[in-house]
């Protein structure tokens, strides 16, 4: 799909073609998509954060919490949402040892006993090694730092899926 | 299992006996030990709601989005966990007709487009029907009244999980 197409989709089509970006929270593509036209993938992308930057506190936080722990319980059952399958896979976290996945449990455990919500990284550019460290690194951060963190991270997950799925022009 | 038994435990078994009353926040099972001995099922219900209450708020949010749509994909998937499964089966929300799903999924967008979080609703005190009532009626509150709301509906389904798991004694 093209810019030029995106931009003459209705709100049912412009959701489903990019409401994925923002993992389980299409609000943000349904919002997006009144602010047409768009020039580029990246200035759809940059109106998106824009809106979720405006959005209240608890919007921020129910975002971050819908993501899937790295190298988790869904994950292993096979229950990720498609785009996180490619991610997690994209840092060979579909192929630990079991010993490699019990760090990742304990540190997800205390990660998400400190703030609430799980421990997200745009893992496409990441590896394996880096997310663990990171992962335990952010676990001694402040919560208002670590929303901040993720947020962050967030925004980069959603422009390389929105770059997945659509072409300038 | 009996409370006496539950006092007795250590961190880990407890945490396995009772970390699921609240959907995938097994933190206040595990902060709740250490306020033992409790007394019965309702002390120990009691504790840890407490323990949600003087969470941050970041904390709290993201147990309300760790909650799946009633009636919704993860539903039909059949990727629920074992409790909310039983509780979405106990309202007949397993047999709907496809107008039904259709309005469920309308109203539940509606809600996550307004809040960023899930409808929560203890489904076990409820039918489809008055299910689907509250649903539109909550999707008009402020954002803060329904915080307050879904807490409320959490701690109800965290009692009636906790007195299938233990018994006092």
């Amino acid at each position: 799909m093209t810019v030029t197409q995106l931009n003459q989709a209705d709100r049912a089509r412009f959701s489903n073609a990019v409401g994925f970006a923002f993992e389980n929270s299409p609000w943000i593509a349904e919002t997006a998509w009144e602010k047409r036209p768009f020039e580029s993938v990246d200035d759809l992308h940059a109106r998106m954060v824009a809106i979720l930057e405006a959005a209240p506190v608890e919007k921020r936080i129910a975002l971050i919490a819908a993501h899937p722990d790295l190298a988790g319980r869904v994950a292993r059952e096979g229950r990720l949402t498609p785009a996180s399958r490619g991610e997690q896979d994209s840092a060979a976290l579909g192929r630990l040892s079991s010993e490699e996945i019990g760090r990742f449990e304990a540190f997800n455990s205390a990660y998400r006993a400190r703030f609430g919500f799980p421990f997200v990284i745009c893992a496409r550019e990441n590896t394996k090694d880096s997310i663990l460290a990171e992962l335990e690194t952010r676990t001694r951060n402040a919560p208002e730092t670590e929303i901040a963190n993720a947020l962050q991270e967030i925004a980069k997950i959603a422009r390389l899926r929105l770059h997945d799925a659509v072409q300038n022009g």
